[in-house]
């Protein structure tokens, strides 16, 4: 089974959940301009389906913060690259509701499209804080803890993390299949 | 010939430009996130082609911040709807480097596919000012002014603005083939 991705944290944070069996396939494809990571993640399964021989994955997420009506959302790398971490924190100065949660929606084809979702509740801190994970880890704090992603082990952000969840429902259904 | 848009005000500006002729379709089509509004134009194209009978010509446009390495960008749509203006000019609090361009991309399909770029040079305004106009209109002062095209009537923005030369490009190429 492919994961379809370019970006090898989430590929070491899949071989963790979902197993070692999944091999690293780098191919673009379209991503669409839509107001939600589902609706991503379908269009570009649409497009490799066709490409790929075998089952394989794919894995959009974004940061949504309520503040900001949903920015950065599914234009999350894209934002990163160009305002990053700085411009985040820059738009929330003087705000009070903090509130955000990452989404992360699994695309799995193996003949027929599934889509699995998770969540991850939190809020966006006030400063950059940790050096581990990639993205917008070091600025968000998820519910229950004090510290950012940022701050976290790959296995212990985990178990929170919307990656982590979505991953774990890939999983389950693999189970389910055998 | 059916100009592609959901958007009045463009639909507007293009008829004052190219002619009366045009007619507008609101189909909506899927728009790519890719670096370059001329990526965005030539996927909606291909996609466009097959559903339409006769010619038809799309619009993609952005705001390019240079201090904010191009953002918005092609995403400047969705980021104008979540952050707004105000969230620019948060973003450019304390910048002195203000340079920006709004660019334009007008695809025309006529059995192939032709590419017209308009650019219009300019600063972000410190402060939103004027109505006219929408978008980061309120907040874009063109070179060579010192008002925003926010501050000035439809037929004169035409005359610096980033889609009136894409679509004046448009026009010259029509005339071309009488």
């Amino acid at each position: 089974m492919f994961f379809i991705t370019g970006n090898k944290h989430k590929y070491e944070e899949a071989k963790i959940i979902v197993g070692n069996d999944i091999e690293m396939l780098s191919i673009s494809y379209p991503e669409i301009q839509a107001d939600t990571p589902e609706e991503v993640a379908r269009y570009g399964i649409e497009y490799l389906k066709e490409r790929i021989d075998g089952n394989f994955f794919i894995e959009d997420s974004g940061l949504f913060i309520e503040a900001l009506n949903g920015f950065p959302g599914v234009y999350s790398s894209y934002v990163f690259r160009t305002i990053g971490n700085e411009g985040i924190l820059k738009l929330m100065e003087g705000v009070e509701k903090r509130k955000a949660q990452f989404v992360s929606v699994v695309g799995y084809y193996d003949g027929d499209i599934h889509i699995f979702r998770g969540e991850s509740k939190g809020v966006i801190a006030y400063e950059i804080k940790g050096s581990e994970g990639f993205g917008y880890d070091p600025i968000f704090i998820p519910e229950g803890d004090k510290r950012t992603f940022g701050e976290m082990k790959r296995e212990e952000k985990n178990l929170f993390s919307h990656r982590g969840k979505a991953m774990k429902k890939l999983k389950e259904y693999l189970a389910s299949r055998i």
